[in-house]
């Protein structure tokens, strides 16, 4: 499991809690230090990653949270985001769009380099999310990435951004195995995954199945969403004559030619 | 005609009754020594063939059977599965849904090798359904198999499954000729059969169309079926001035490349 | 003008009526007599070409006749098919669709030797109707053809038939120039006209935006339509800087390439 | 701001209220001296640039505006055509559509060598606007244009005249940036000016949206507009990773080729 830096639980409950890696999703903030003290809070948590999203050097425009006048309920809070020194601050709760309200967070100026400086904070292997290009994935290579996500962001930062299936197979070339490729967005049946696995990824993430789950059913809700994920993957497999991950290969995809 | 082994009339009726020949599909089962005996059986009553399904490991999630809680209506059952020494037991009225009801005669171990095993039981030629790939077609001259099917199982077993249309002339070409390729899936009219013999398909099997006209019409909706597909097909020859079936070349469908 | 030989106006009416010249589309009848003496009377009449319709070994099956009982109003036949040794008789007048009315005049074992055959009636041009092959294209010129038109019938003969605006550059480059080469279907505005003929058309031929005309306004609805169409090819024209029907090329429809 | 000619308020009164330089939109007349005068005084007033549209030798068939009977609302008219010699006639009220009322302002006969005229009269550079094909493109530069807009005149002129995203890259090709290159037609979105510039656009002209906004909320509503637009470009080129125009290149429309 990633954790999104904008969970309104604590990290360490949530290690706690899990029974399986706690991956901890973060962006570099403008202020260094703060990135510098959650990145110590995190992996003193337990968190076996840092996943560091990459593609959002500011916030997407997203029309239906504006719409929606989209606020955190009350109550809800990014609550690993509360800084040590200012722990009665309650973030994002400004009802104007999480845009705006988590925008003191983001860094536009972030470069390569700050992968590097990231890095060099923790033990914790970095992985970069939203890479979509093969330039970018060999950059990846070159400043010690343990790590990539093809991603577009839910396709909810750049407006008619490349579907992440699309770009994968270009991505995965780049890397050349170097370091497992990782995609989300648009995952939504168990074919899915086994298409994505033959283009290249390692694994595959998917954020709205399991809060879709959460919304129709709770915790069952979740355990459901999941459950029909795996079930249809396994199926899938087996009616692709495929007994391990590494027999998912590209041929799948288009195989006559 | 290919009675199913999901038939419930008995195989000895349905040859009886046939004004031309009957081939027998079926799967093979976890328990082999089931499977030989109704492949005895089969060949007793006057088959002509043996049709193994060979895309059913498992049984694919079809969601509307579930959706529709899909079970046998009372009083049919696969009575050709019925096992002699069970003769009592009614197989399929789990109301389950026919994956649960009929797993227990799938084999998801079942390989190349189990194709020459069910060749060794009998004198009738075993013709393999459910090839889409170049390297199966190959495989399937490799283990003596007499024919193939070009078939998705109607796009009922895996999800995002290409069109057999589509795949069928890499699957032809692998085949060079050497045994009859048919295909299945798709064909609504006597167009869809031009083309396929246009695109390497020996002759295609239909399906859905038979149960339209069944539930439409019976008896007189199947012939009527069939009759519109035959005067159908008969046309479009005529149309696309074909005197015989061996004039349905590939260029029909590209003419001016 | 094409008079079509199931016109329900006399051929030598029409040829008195008209202000310009009036060719005549027909099939070759079961009855080679019937054909010549139908030539004769149509080149008596003072038509200036024959169209022989190629695409039609049987009719077609056309969902829609069948489906609204497609018949002739009372007081309509064919009237120029009437053989003149039976003037009593009405013909077209049984209720079941084109098909069954017409079938007795086509000929399914029509070939190119007839086509030499009805030039060898008459001092006539012979055009042939319902060309979309190129290596058809080539034997036009074989058997002295002295014109083309690419057609499908309106797509209402051979069942997913390709649109003939596709299959036009390919039959125009394997004539070459050498004879005339027409389209007809689809054309239902004068940038249609343009693009056939930037594709390789040396003219069009239009039915169903007369017949709307027809429907619609009378005779002033068939002036209204072909008027329509003449003004928006003139517009055509003058957009994409022809001055002439000879500057209408190729490159008009893919101006990049 | 590209001040259209058929505008209704006074070129010198929109320089003289305009915080940024004002180009203006003109046909050549078939009356060369009107032309000439109107050139003469839009100079005077204070523009900057002369946009020459050159894909309207006569006026589009725009069946919207004959279906509407669009007509020029009572009081307002092309005020900047009046001759000044005919000083109380008003243009453009006939209410047959834009096309009756404009037409005697077109003349189809120009041609390059107008072009060349056209900047013999006046300081101001001239660039022409409707150009589509390479071609075009390369002869702008052979005839001394200082600027070509890759329109379709906003898909009212040519009927299926192909999108000017389309035909950019080939056009921006043929230029080799000697002149600026610019685009109008479907630009809605920041990203479709993202989308222009890195095929090869120095800028894009916007009219829709402009009139839209105006509808929608007057003054406001057009700042709106504009400040939206460019939001979302700003945001465009940041998710992009784009600190400058320059960087704004070809590869990141399609990044994996």
């Amino acid at each position: 499991m990633v954790l999104s830096s904008l969970s309104n639980t604590l990290v360490e409950d949530v290690v706690k809690a899990a029974t399986g890696p706690v991956w901890f999703q973060l962006y570099i903030n403008k202020d260094r230090e703060f990135t510098r003290a959650l990145v110590a809070r995190v992996e003193a948590a337990g968190c076996k990653a840092l996943m560091l999203t990459v593609d959002t050097p500011e916030w997407g425009r997203r029309e239906r949270d504006v719409r929606n006048c989209f606020h955190l309920p009350e109550g809800l809070c990014g609550i690993n985001l509360v800084p040590s020194n200012q722990s009665g601050v309650v973030i994002g709760q400004s009802g104007a769009g999480m845009g705006q309200a988590f925008t003191w967070m983001l860094d536009a100026s972030v470069s390569w380099k700050d992968v590097e400086w990231l890095s060099s904070l923790t033990k914790l292997p970095v992985v970069i999310k939203g890479v979509c290009r093969k330039d970018d994935a060999k950059k990846s290579l070159d400043y010690g990435v343990k790590g990539i996500v093809v991603s577009n962001h839910g396709g909810r930062q750049m407006d008619t951004a490349p579907a992440t299936i699309e770009v994968l197979p270009a991505v995965a070339d780049a890397v050349g195995g170097k370091i497992p490729v990782l995609l989300d967005g648009g995952v939504r049946r168990g074919v899915d995954v086994l298409k994505a696995i033959a283009l290249g990824a390692s694994a595959v993430q998917v954020g709205r199945p399991v809060l879709w789950g959460l919304a129709a059913g709770s915790q069952k809700g979740v355990e459901l969403a999941l459950k029909m994920l795996r079930d249809e993957f396994d199926l899938a497999m087996a009616l692709s004559g495929c007994q391990t991950i590494k027999a998912i290969t590209r041929d799948l995809v288009s195989p006559n030619q």
